[in-house]
């Protein structure tokens, strides 16, 4: 019972891991470690509307670049995950910052954002199945200084 | 000893998934969901006073829906326990979004807040036989788009 | 194999409480309690230049106090540990909030920072022998009511 409580924790830390993954890969334009985050054959439902994992990928690849930077701050998910499952729920707050390039007239934005996620077990690790990417709110950026 | 650290680090997420289940279960406004957090026979000390476990969820129950919606955004909660103990105590950071409802004259307001929790194990999770909820500062929310 | 990866799950678990224990000891000015978490010959690159740990917490006992209060709210640390290594990294993603004290009519200050620390094993715990703190923007606070 222990060994299989063990391995449930290793599980857990690993999808933990996995949010802090998707914030810095997004953060640093790093498509391709998004891309690792997800299922080729999964489904992410965000503010655009549905498209299967390779659609999204693209999309973000060739999307022109409205912000200069910008910081997804991940909060701790909430995970469910039966001991030795090959299928996880994540449930994860964000407050996403969007900063426009120095001299734009545009006010930054600042989103509060929920993830759902579905996650199937792939070898030894995780990937995002289905998402859900769920647009809490939406306000104008803190002033510049 | 390895079992106890495994019953420990097992512990160590109940406790830790709490804090995320309480976010969830204020946001839905689901009172049920927050009452199962809680002792009923515990304290919350909070913005509005102390009062016992039952009529602080009656209050929440009562309130006035002043907000149109929330966001709770609690942050890695510091846990003190020790291995095998029934008593534990978490020390959690959150920012709250708290928005009016639309066509609102008055502005959005966020908070800072630390919870300061004292919990028991009851089974096998564990309940907030007390908690301080300590605003540390209150401010206007950011401006609509 | 199980109780390597146990004492691994607990070190996880060290390593994730120091972000919160910092952002404790950093918002209650308790200047030991911040050097506790600190190697001695350690490094921390900031805002202000290169500084080796004893001069870094001079600098922090002997500054001057600009702001009132401040909450240090840090994120769920990505961390790179090999099970049974006595050196770790931590990428913590912070927002801090930094207000004047009451009366001031200069704006608060909010920042997103992002902490890239190398930790030693140190005894049963960990210290912090290099910290590069990037302070990714800032902004002004949020309007007071």
């Amino acid at each position: 019972m222990s060994d299989d409580l063990v391995g449930w924790l290793v599980d857990l830390d690993k999808l933990r891991r996995m949010t802090q993954r998707y914030a810095r890969a997004v953060d640093a334009r790093d498509i391709d470690a998004v891309a690792a985050l997800f299922h080729p054959d999964g489904v992410v439902d965000g503010a655009r509307g549905s498209a299967p994992v390779p659609a999204y990928i693209d999309g973000m690849r060739n999307a022109p670049r409205i912000f200069e930077s910008g910081m997804h701050v991940l909060g701790d998910p909430l995970i469910d995950l039966e001991p030795g499952a090959d299928h996880a729920r994540m449930d994860t707050y964000a407050v996403v910052y969007q900063f426009r390039p120095p001299g734009s007239t545009e006010a930054d934005l600042v989103l509060g954002i929920r993830y759902l996620d579905d996650l199937v077990r792939h070898g030894d690790h995780w990937l995002i199945h289905h998402r859900q990417a769920i647009n809490l709110w939406t306000r104008q950026g803190l002033p510049q200084l």
